[in-house]
Protein backbone atom coordinates (compact mmCIF):
# COMPACT_ATOMS: atom_id res chain seq x y z
CA UNK A 1 0.00 0.00 0.00
CA UNK A 2 1.74 3.01 -1.37
CA UNK A 3 0.93 6.64 0.73
CA UNK A 4 -0.87 7.77 -2.59
CA UNK A 5 -4.25 6.24 -2.82
CA UNK A 6 -6.34 7.57 -5.72
CA UNK A 7 -9.80 7.89 -4.24
CA UNK A 8 -9.14 6.73 -0.60
CA UNK A 9 -12.25 8.94 0.69
CA UNK A 10 -14.75 7.03 -1.94
CA UNK A 11 -13.09 3.64 -1.06
CA UNK A 12 -13.18 3.95 2.74
CA UNK A 13 -16.64 5.05 1.66
CA UNK A 14 -17.73 1.89 -0.13
CA UNK A 15 -16.13 -0.08 2.14
CA UNK A 16 -17.75 0.95 5.07
CA UNK A 17 -21.45 1.16 3.14
CA UNK A 18 -20.95 -2.52 2.12
CA UNK A 19 -19.33 -3.68 5.94
CA UNK A 20 -21.90 -2.08 7.74
CA UNK A 21 -24.78 -3.46 5.49
CA UNK A 22 -22.78 -6.95 5.24
CA UNK A 23 -22.65 -7.66 9.02
CA UNK A 24 -24.18 -4.61 10.87
CA UNK A 25 -22.79 -1.00 11.81
CA UNK A 26 -21.76 -2.15 15.56
CA UNK A 27 -19.89 -5.00 14.71
CA UNK A 28 -17.84 -3.37 12.34
CA UNK A 29 -14.11 -1.76 12.96
CA UNK A 30 -12.39 0.69 11.38
CA UNK A 31 -9.65 -1.51 10.83
CA UNK A 32 -12.15 -3.94 8.90
CA UNK A 33 -12.72 -0.42 6.46
CA UNK A 34 -9.08 -0.14 6.04
CA UNK A 35 -8.73 -3.49 5.04
CA UNK A 36 -11.52 -3.78 2.87
CA UNK A 37 -10.85 -0.59 0.86
CA UNK A 38 -6.99 -1.64 1.13
CA UNK A 39 -6.05 1.34 3.03
CA UNK A 40 -4.44 1.69 6.08
CA UNK A 41 -6.09 2.87 9.52
CA UNK A 42 -4.44 5.82 9.40
CA UNK A 43 -5.55 6.82 6.07
CA UNK A 44 -9.31 6.42 7.11
CA UNK A 45 -8.29 8.60 10.13
CA UNK A 46 -7.15 11.05 7.84
CA UNK A 47 -10.37 11.25 6.24
CA UNK A 48 -12.35 10.32 9.10
CA UNK A 49 -13.05 11.21 12.99
CA UNK A 50 -14.47 7.50 13.22
CA UNK A 51 -17.08 4.97 11.96
CA UNK A 52 -19.83 7.19 12.51
CA UNK A 53 -18.63 10.42 10.28
CA UNK A 54 -18.18 8.17 7.21
CA UNK A 55 -22.28 8.15 7.48
CA UNK A 56 -22.28 11.59 8.60
CA UNK A 57 -19.44 13.73 7.10
CA UNK A 58 -21.79 15.47 4.78
CA UNK A 59 -24.18 17.13 7.68
CA UNK A 60 -21.96 20.95 8.06
CA UNK A 61 -21.94 21.70 4.05
CA UNK A 62 -25.06 20.90 3.48
CA UNK A 63 -26.13 23.03 6.28
CA UNK A 64 -23.53 25.59 5.27
CA UNK A 65 -25.36 25.26 1.62
CA UNK A 66 -28.51 25.44 2.72
CA UNK A 67 -27.98 28.75 4.67
CA UNK A 68 -26.32 30.45 2.04
CA UNK A 69 -29.45 29.57 0.16
CA UNK A 70 -31.88 31.24 2.20
CA UNK A 71 -29.32 34.50 2.46
CA UNK A 72 -29.11 35.18 -0.65
CA UNK A 73 -33.11 34.25 -2.04
CA UNK A 74 -35.00 36.70 -3.95
CA UNK A 75 -36.54 39.62 -1.28
CA UNK A 76 -40.11 38.93 -2.54
CA UNK A 77 -40.21 35.35 -1.71
CA UNK A 78 -42.43 33.50 0.54
CA UNK A 79 -41.20 31.77 3.88
CA UNK A 80 -41.56 28.17 3.29
CA UNK A 81 -40.60 29.23 -1.26
CA UNK A 82 -37.58 29.98 0.26
CA UNK A 83 -37.06 27.08 2.31
CA UNK A 84 -38.19 24.69 -1.11
CA UNK A 85 -35.60 26.67 -3.30
CA UNK A 86 -32.82 26.10 -0.70
CA UNK A 87 -33.57 22.35 -0.61
CA UNK A 88 -33.92 21.85 -4.37
CA UNK A 89 -30.81 23.19 -4.98
CA UNK A 90 -29.13 21.26 -2.68
CA UNK A 91 -30.43 18.15 -4.27
CA UNK A 92 -28.69 19.02 -7.10
CA UNK A 93 -25.63 19.62 -5.65
CA UNK A 94 -25.38 16.91 -2.86
CA UNK A 95 -27.45 14.05 -3.56
CA UNK A 96 -28.32 13.13 -7.33
CA UNK A 97 -25.69 11.85 -8.00
CA UNK A 98 -24.94 9.34 -5.05
CA UNK A 99 -28.53 7.96 -5.21
CA UNK A 100 -26.64 4.34 -4.38
CA UNK A 101 -25.00 5.29 -1.60
CA UNK A 102 -27.93 7.53 -0.18
CA UNK A 103 -29.92 4.55 0.13
CA UNK A 104 -27.18 2.34 1.28
CA UNK A 105 -27.13 5.07 3.76
CA UNK A 106 -30.93 5.08 4.77
CA UNK A 107 -31.06 1.49 5.08
CA UNK A 108 -28.18 1.06 7.55
CA UNK A 109 -29.75 4.13 9.62
CA UNK A 110 -32.92 2.26 9.91
CA UNK A 111 -31.26 -0.57 11.13
CA UNK A 112 -29.46 1.07 13.76
CA UNK A 113 -30.95 3.58 17.14
CA UNK A 114 -28.40 5.23 17.80
CA UNK A 115 -27.92 5.87 14.18
CA UNK A 116 -31.23 6.84 13.58
CA UNK A 117 -31.10 9.64 16.85
CA UNK A 118 -27.82 10.66 15.31
CA UNK A 119 -30.06 11.91 12.08
CA UNK A 120 -32.76 13.21 14.01
CA UNK A 121 -30.59 15.77 15.82
CA UNK A 122 -29.05 16.51 12.82
CA UNK A 123 -31.88 17.61 11.07
CA UNK A 124 -33.55 19.15 14.16
CA UNK A 125 -29.88 21.08 13.98
CA UNK A 126 -30.64 21.65 10.46
CA UNK A 127 -34.51 23.17 11.12
CA UNK A 128 -32.95 25.54 13.50
CA UNK A 129 -30.27 26.46 11.17
CA UNK A 130 -32.44 27.53 8.39
CA UNK A 131 -35.14 29.10 11.30
CA UNK A 132 -32.65 31.30 11.83
CA UNK A 133 -31.96 32.14 8.72
CA UNK A 134 -35.13 33.25 7.98
CA UNK A 135 -34.90 35.46 10.82
CA UNK A 136 -32.23 37.58 9.84
CA UNK A 137 -34.31 38.09 6.62
CA UNK A 138 -36.67 39.62 8.90
CA UNK A 139 -38.97 36.43 9.07
CA UNK A 140 -40.91 37.05 12.50
CA UNK A 141 -42.10 33.75 14.66
CA UNK A 142 -44.19 31.45 14.49
CA UNK A 143 -43.91 31.54 10.38
CA UNK A 144 -40.09 31.44 10.41
CA UNK A 145 -39.95 27.56 12.44
CA UNK A 146 -42.78 26.88 10.83
CA UNK A 147 -41.45 27.17 7.55
CA UNK A 148 -37.82 25.72 8.55
CA UNK A 149 -39.67 22.87 10.57
CA UNK A 150 -41.99 22.24 7.26
CA UNK A 151 -39.14 21.99 4.91
CA UNK A 152 -37.52 19.42 6.91
CA UNK A 153 -40.39 17.26 6.68
CA UNK A 154 -40.55 17.99 3.29
CA UNK A 155 -37.21 16.83 2.60
CA UNK A 156 -37.50 13.49 5.07
CA UNK A 157 -40.34 12.38 3.02
CA UNK A 158 -39.19 13.22 -0.18
CA UNK A 159 -35.89 11.71 0.65
CA UNK A 160 -37.43 8.41 1.61
CA UNK A 161 -39.40 8.80 -1.49
CA UNK A 162 -36.48 9.16 -3.61
CA UNK A 163 -33.84 6.38 -2.04
CA UNK A 164 -37.38 4.21 -2.22
CA UNK A 165 -38.61 4.91 -5.48
CA UNK A 166 -38.21 2.59 -8.14
CA UNK A 167 -39.30 4.98 -11.37
CA UNK A 168 -35.91 6.55 -10.71
CA UNK A 169 -37.41 9.97 -10.03
CA UNK A 170 -35.03 12.60 -9.34
CA UNK A 171 -34.80 13.66 -5.55
CA UNK A 172 -35.83 17.58 -6.95
CA UNK A 173 -38.95 16.38 -8.43
CA UNK A 174 -39.88 13.93 -5.10
CA UNK A 175 -39.32 17.67 -2.98
CA UNK A 176 -41.43 19.60 -5.25
CA UNK A 177 -44.18 16.98 -4.98
CA UNK A 178 -43.65 16.37 -1.62
CA UNK A 179 -44.03 20.34 -1.03
CA UNK A 180 -46.87 20.70 -3.16
CA UNK A 181 -49.02 17.64 -1.49
CA UNK A 182 -48.21 20.08 2.02
CA UNK A 183 -49.97 22.71 0.58
CA UNK A 184 -53.06 20.14 -0.43
CA UNK A 185 -52.78 18.57 3.03
CA UNK A 186 -52.55 22.07 4.94
CA UNK A 187 -55.32 23.76 2.80
CA UNK A 188 -58.45 23.00 4.52
CA UNK A 189 -60.07 25.73 6.13
CA UNK A 190 -58.46 27.66 8.85
CA UNK A 191 -58.89 25.82 12.46
CA UNK A 192 -60.33 28.93 14.25
CA UNK A 193 -63.21 28.99 11.45
CA UNK A 194 -63.85 25.15 11.42
CA UNK A 195 -64.37 24.78 15.00
CA UNK A 196 -68.38 24.91 15.76
CA UNK B 1 -42.12 9.27 57.21
CA UNK B 2 -45.08 6.83 57.20
CA UNK B 3 -46.00 4.49 54.58
CA UNK B 4 -48.64 6.18 53.42
CA UNK B 5 -47.41 9.43 51.27
CA UNK B 6 -50.61 11.69 50.06
CA UNK B 7 -49.81 12.91 46.77
CA UNK B 8 -46.10 11.30 46.85
CA UNK B 9 -46.09 11.33 42.84
CA UNK B 10 -46.46 14.97 42.69
CA UNK B 11 -44.32 15.55 45.47
CA UNK B 12 -41.55 13.93 43.85
CA UNK B 13 -42.06 15.43 40.68
CA UNK B 14 -41.89 19.52 42.22
CA UNK B 15 -38.90 18.15 44.21
CA UNK B 16 -37.15 16.75 40.75
CA UNK B 17 -37.91 19.96 39.08
CA UNK B 18 -36.76 22.36 41.76
CA UNK B 19 -33.29 20.17 42.16
CA UNK B 20 -33.06 20.41 38.22
CA UNK B 21 -33.74 23.85 37.71
CA UNK B 22 -31.02 24.74 40.97
CA UNK B 23 -28.68 22.58 40.34
CA UNK B 24 -28.85 20.84 37.23
CA UNK B 25 -29.62 17.75 35.61
CA UNK B 26 -26.89 15.78 35.70
CA UNK B 27 -26.11 16.86 38.76
CA UNK B 28 -29.07 15.80 40.55
CA UNK B 29 -29.47 12.04 42.24
CA UNK B 30 -32.83 10.50 43.19
CA UNK B 31 -31.66 10.63 46.81
CA UNK B 32 -32.02 14.03 46.52
CA UNK B 33 -34.83 14.19 44.92
CA UNK B 34 -36.39 11.92 47.71
CA UNK B 35 -34.93 13.81 50.49
CA UNK B 36 -35.96 16.84 49.26
CA UNK B 37 -39.92 15.45 48.58
CA UNK B 38 -39.95 14.59 52.17
CA UNK B 39 -39.92 10.21 51.09
CA UNK B 40 -37.66 7.50 50.70
CA UNK B 41 -35.92 6.42 47.61
CA UNK B 42 -37.90 3.35 47.49
CA UNK B 43 -41.24 5.61 47.33
CA UNK B 44 -39.56 7.70 44.19
CA UNK B 45 -38.75 3.87 42.26
CA UNK B 46 -42.37 3.13 43.04
CA UNK B 47 -43.44 6.09 40.86
CA UNK B 48 -40.07 6.43 38.30
CA UNK B 49 -38.51 4.11 36.72
CA UNK B 50 -34.99 6.76 36.74
CA UNK B 51 -34.54 10.48 37.05
CA UNK B 52 -35.27 10.98 33.02
CA UNK B 53 -38.76 9.59 33.73
CA UNK B 54 -40.08 12.20 35.70
CA UNK B 55 -39.72 14.46 32.65
CA UNK B 56 -41.29 11.78 30.10
CA UNK B 57 -43.38 9.52 31.77
CA UNK B 58 -46.64 11.01 30.40
CA UNK B 59 -44.98 10.78 26.55
CA UNK B 60 -47.00 7.04 26.39
CA UNK B 61 -50.46 8.13 27.35
CA UNK B 62 -49.92 11.22 24.98
CA UNK B 63 -48.85 8.85 22.31
CA UNK B 64 -51.94 6.63 23.20
CA UNK B 65 -54.29 9.57 23.55
CA UNK B 66 -53.93 10.97 20.40
CA UNK B 67 -53.93 7.72 18.23
CA UNK B 68 -57.00 7.39 19.80
CA UNK B 69 -58.41 10.45 18.84
CA UNK B 70 -56.97 10.21 15.21
CA UNK B 71 -59.06 7.09 15.20
CA UNK B 72 -61.96 7.88 15.91
CA UNK B 73 -62.17 11.58 14.21
CA UNK B 74 -65.15 12.24 11.37
CA UNK B 75 -64.87 10.20 8.54
CA UNK B 76 -64.72 13.32 6.43
CA UNK B 77 -62.52 14.93 7.74
CA UNK B 78 -59.10 16.67 6.15
CA UNK B 79 -55.97 13.98 7.53
CA UNK B 80 -53.98 17.94 8.83
CA UNK B 81 -57.22 18.96 10.15
CA UNK B 82 -58.01 15.34 12.32
CA UNK B 83 -54.26 15.88 13.68
CA UNK B 84 -55.08 19.56 14.82
CA UNK B 85 -58.16 18.57 16.89
CA UNK B 86 -56.69 15.41 18.07
CA UNK B 87 -53.56 17.77 19.33
CA UNK B 88 -56.01 20.34 20.62
CA UNK B 89 -57.75 17.81 22.65
CA UNK B 90 -54.80 16.53 24.34
CA UNK B 91 -54.05 20.21 25.54
CA UNK B 92 -57.07 20.41 26.87
CA UNK B 93 -57.04 16.74 28.83
CA UNK B 94 -53.17 16.91 28.82
CA UNK B 95 -51.61 20.21 29.38
CA UNK B 96 -53.55 23.35 30.64
CA UNK B 97 -53.66 22.72 33.63
CA UNK B 98 -49.91 22.22 34.06
CA UNK B 99 -48.69 25.18 32.51
CA UNK B 100 -46.08 25.86 35.57
CA UNK B 101 -44.72 22.67 35.38
CA UNK B 102 -44.61 22.71 31.54
CA UNK B 103 -42.55 25.59 31.95
CA UNK B 104 -39.88 24.35 34.19
CA UNK B 105 -39.83 21.47 32.16
CA UNK B 106 -38.80 23.33 29.09
CA UNK B 107 -36.45 24.64 30.69
CA UNK B 108 -34.48 21.91 32.15
CA UNK B 109 -34.48 20.09 28.46
CA UNK B 110 -33.15 23.21 27.29
CA UNK B 111 -30.38 23.29 29.40
CA UNK B 112 -28.97 19.27 28.33
CA UNK B 113 -28.21 18.02 25.31
CA UNK B 114 -29.25 14.54 26.55
CA UNK B 115 -32.59 15.54 27.91
CA UNK B 116 -32.69 18.04 24.08
CA UNK B 117 -32.68 14.74 22.17
CA UNK B 118 -34.93 12.08 24.65
CA UNK B 119 -37.35 14.99 23.53
CA UNK B 120 -36.42 15.11 19.71
CA UNK B 121 -36.95 11.07 19.68
CA UNK B 122 -40.25 11.27 22.18
CA UNK B 123 -41.46 13.87 19.15
CA UNK B 124 -40.62 11.74 16.09
CA UNK B 125 -42.24 8.90 17.92
CA UNK B 126 -45.28 10.59 18.25
CA UNK B 127 -45.29 11.55 14.40
CA UNK B 128 -44.73 7.87 13.33
CA UNK B 129 -47.79 6.56 15.65
CA UNK B 130 -49.80 9.14 14.38
CA UNK B 131 -49.03 8.71 10.49
CA UNK B 132 -49.54 5.36 11.01
CA UNK B 133 -53.15 5.57 12.52
CA UNK B 134 -53.97 8.14 9.38
CA UNK B 135 -53.10 4.64 7.38
CA UNK B 136 -54.77 2.89 9.24
CA UNK B 137 -57.92 5.32 8.10
CA UNK B 138 -56.64 4.91 4.81
CA UNK B 139 -54.67 8.21 3.96
CA UNK B 140 -51.87 7.22 1.60
CA UNK B 141 -48.44 8.42 1.41
CA UNK B 142 -46.89 11.33 1.73
CA UNK B 143 -50.09 13.05 2.92
CA UNK B 144 -50.13 10.47 5.84
CA UNK B 145 -46.18 11.68 6.98
CA UNK B 146 -46.68 15.36 6.02
CA UNK B 147 -49.71 15.34 8.01
CA UNK B 148 -48.29 14.01 10.57
CA UNK B 149 -45.15 15.94 10.68
CA UNK B 150 -46.79 19.09 10.04
CA UNK B 151 -48.92 18.75 13.12
CA UNK B 152 -45.82 17.47 15.50
CA UNK B 153 -43.92 20.90 14.22
CA UNK B 154 -47.52 22.72 15.27
CA UNK B 155 -47.33 21.23 18.33
CA UNK B 156 -43.76 22.16 19.10
CA UNK B 157 -43.91 25.41 18.46
CA UNK B 158 -47.15 26.06 20.38
CA UNK B 159 -45.87 24.10 23.21
CA UNK B 160 -43.14 26.94 23.04
CA UNK B 161 -45.14 29.54 22.43
CA UNK B 162 -47.46 28.87 25.33
CA UNK B 163 -44.74 28.20 28.09
CA UNK B 164 -42.96 31.40 27.11
CA UNK B 165 -45.77 33.57 26.63
CA UNK B 166 -46.41 36.28 28.94
CA UNK B 167 -50.21 37.07 28.14
CA UNK B 168 -51.59 33.60 29.46
CA UNK B 169 -53.23 32.49 26.31
CA UNK B 170 -54.08 28.71 25.83
CA UNK B 171 -52.30 25.88 24.37
CA UNK B 172 -55.60 25.28 22.63
CA UNK B 173 -54.96 28.54 21.09
CA UNK B 174 -51.55 28.97 20.21
CA UNK B 175 -51.98 25.28 18.40
CA UNK B 176 -55.18 26.70 16.22
CA UNK B 177 -52.55 29.79 15.85
CA UNK B 178 -49.62 27.87 14.42
CA UNK B 179 -52.22 25.59 12.73
CA UNK B 180 -53.39 28.74 10.93
CA UNK B 181 -50.20 30.00 10.50
CA UNK B 182 -48.91 27.03 8.07
CA UNK B 183 -51.37 27.54 6.24
CA UNK B 184 -50.67 31.03 5.40
CA UNK B 185 -46.94 29.49 5.11
CA UNK B 186 -47.58 27.07 3.10
CA UNK B 187 -50.82 28.94 0.63
CA UNK B 188 -47.78 30.33 -2.05
CA UNK B 189 -48.04 28.93 -5.79
CA UNK B 190 -47.28 25.49 -6.42
CA UNK B 191 -43.90 24.93 -6.64
CA UNK B 192 -43.88 22.91 -10.17
CA UNK B 193 -45.86 26.52 -11.22
CA UNK B 194 -43.56 28.48 -9.55
CA UNK B 195 -40.58 27.67 -11.29
CA UNK B 196 -39.30 29.52 -14.43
Amino acid sequence: MGRWAPDARGRLERAALELYGEQGYDSTTVAEIAERAGLTERTFFRHFADKREVLFFGAAALQAFLVNEVENAPVSAAPLEIITAALDAAAIAFFEEIRDFARQRQVIIAANAELRERELIKLAALAAALADALRRRGVSDPSASLAAEAGIAIFRIAFDAWTADPDELTLSEHIRASADELRVVTSGPLSTTSRT
